[in-house]
């Protein structure tokens, strides 16, 4: 099959990603939230709402959207009940924090969320409380935090050959072409909130280790492959995971994701792919369609790579991933099974023992061709 | 005092750091060491090199340099003698591999020289062993190892009023102003050693945390205080300090350093300014006249922080910071008795408790103020 080919000079109308429409959008929410419990209360009545229940017994993962979601069991918060008094009130601060952030084009942390509000006087026991507060905002607006301005605070960055649009205050309308920058650029809340204005890029290559990305750069992976390049650094930030989202379905390129070869690496493909348990409640963070394509098991026989064994935690890590539902088919499958014969793993750079340039002249091409020739 | 002021616009010539000229040394170093193992075997001889020892008993703090150097006591490794022989072509391997790497202008990490010597048949037991043998080419060639090109992984990131001109391979002579990424910029291989053309900061405000470093970006502190911004995340990457090193040292800015305020705070403060013992034998990455600004223990009371009590391991540090020869002098002496006294600790984020904006419009011009004032 050849790989997708997918030009486009998008004009200004077409753009799919518009931040001005999802700012409306998110205080359009958060202010017929607002009305509804003002209704309540103009009505003499006990403001309450309902959300979508977040315990593990309502939390499943679906097979055909390939990802975790909610069922469909609700929670009530009526502030009829005294109990439910303290984070009905938590949640209604937050979600005023939330609005204020998203009107005044601020962003911010969860920590800064917990101490604005404790200045505030809300009553938080400790941060977990107030993130707690956050997540239950996100079920309740159905969108990510990031949408109301909370980010995280890692970063990670990306290359290549895509120019975006930024739409954060000051510098709306001006452009960055992602080539010109040769450490790569961070993928903070102006790149994510950017638009797309260009690509001639035809695949997503999303990388886990900070010395492999750096020699894709210096080997100049994007023009040999005309690929954008992403840096994830580890478990990726929420901000990288939809940045890498909107690339796949915003421009239509494929995502190939290399981690290293061990049960760390193979989760922090499939949190990517098919997203976490702990986010059912929101559905823009993962790609269904990307695809792991190393570093696996199979390879540290078929390269010769320099292996480490398995100590305790790995061992016992394998056979957790081996019960998950996200690891019923192929590659997971049959790679967990040599995993649990070898007992051994390698990291992305045991490809350097064939010298720097190896994993991109020889093991890149060999691999894009083994998992798109299915 | 007034702060300093500091505008130049430099000439081709009149540049300070010179990525070639580092490359020159670098090469010319490693070239002599080779002759000189060469010369040795043409004349018969078992070749020999001597070297500042690196034991802890070498290593003393010079309060004159306000920084850690080596002694007097050298260590002659000879191949006369079998159990040198092996670190002995280890730290030629080594050597022979940084000369590559400089000449074909390429960058690594410690991990994958690692690799590459394991592919080269040199007989390291485990990247604990490689990395002493860069730290060993370090000591003998007398710089840091990023001269060489082997990189840390981590990156920390850059946003302000300065123009630099890049001089890695592909983008020689491009430059980058440093407002024009709202993000910030990341400080890899290409910004570390990038030429700084055009200056009209007066002075560098490091920051530990993310979240006061986009406070920063957004607040325009840039503007505000004619500034460059740093974010260090966590503990400095040497890259990082390097850089801010030559921020001070070319461009004569004074520095600023804002930590969280506990032992750990003080201590990524400490190493920025006077380094570490185990940095002992390179003088390039630490800044003896920056200042840390805070978050001090008495900032605590004085601004009324939520902050929370020492754990067991923060209760040991801060002992442990009171016999440590950097500490001797204030803000730090007298920073440690206050916290000895309240054994509590706060995030920088707590002076959110006052809004987001109020760190920059408050919080920074008083601390600056104090500091200088002196």
């Amino acid at each position: 099959m050849p790989r997708q080919t997918k030009k486009k000079e998008q004009e200004d109308g077409k753009k799919q990603y518009s931040v001005l429409k999802v700012r409306e959008e998110i205080v359009g929410k958060l202010r017929k939230l607002g009305e509804r419990v003002l209704s309540y209360l103009e009505r003499g009545e006990f403001p309450e709402i309902e959300l979508p229940s977040r315990t593990t017994t309502n939390i499943e993962y679906n097979s055909e959207l390939r990802q975790y979601v909610l069922g469909s069991k609700t929670v009530t918060r009526t502030t009829r009940n005294i109990k439910h008094l303290r984070p009905f009130t938590q949640l209604m601060w937050m979600a005023m924090f939330a609005k204020q952030l998203v009107e005044t084009r601020k962003t911010s942390t969860l920590r800064d969320a917990f101490y604005n509000a404790i200045g505030f006087g809300i009553d938080f026991e400790d941060q977990q409380e107030s993130d707690e507060t956050v997540t239950e905002l996100e079920t309740l607006v159905g969108t990510v935090r990031e949408d109301f301005n909370i980010y995280p605070e890692e970063r990670s960055s990306v290359f290549g050959r895509l120019v975006i649009e930024y739409t954060v205050p000051g510098y709306e309308g001006r452009r960055l072409d992602l080539t010109t920058i040769p450490d790569g650029a961070m993928i903070g809340p102006a790149m994510t909130t950017a638009e797309f204005v260009r690509c001639d890029a035809e695949q997503v290559f999303v990388v886990e280790k900070g010395a492999v990305y750096q020699r894709f750069l210096e080997e100049n992976v994007s023009d040999r492959h005309k690929a954008i390049i992403i840096h994830t650094a580890g478990q990726a930030p929420r901000a990288t995971r939809r940045f890498i989202r909107r690339l796949n379905q915003e421009l239509n390129l494929p995502v190939y994701i290399f981690t290293d070869g061990d049960p760390w690496g193979m989760h922090i493909a499939s949190v990517l792919i098919y997203g976490s348990a702990l986010a059912a409640h929101v559905r823009e963070l993962n790609v269904p369609d990307a695809i792991w394509a190393g570093l696996w098991a199979s390879d540290i026989s078929k390269y010769k790579l320099p292996a480490m064994r398995f100590n305790d935690e790995d061992a016992r890590r394998i056979v957790e991933l081996e019960r998950d539902p996200r690891y019923v088919s192929d590659p997971w499958k049959r790679e967990i099974a040599v995993f649990k014969k070898i007992q051994r793993k390698a990291e992305l750079e045991a490809l350097s023992r064939y010298g720097l340039e190896y994993i991109v002249t020889d093991y890149l091409p060999e691999k894009l061709a083994e998992v798109t020739k299915r």
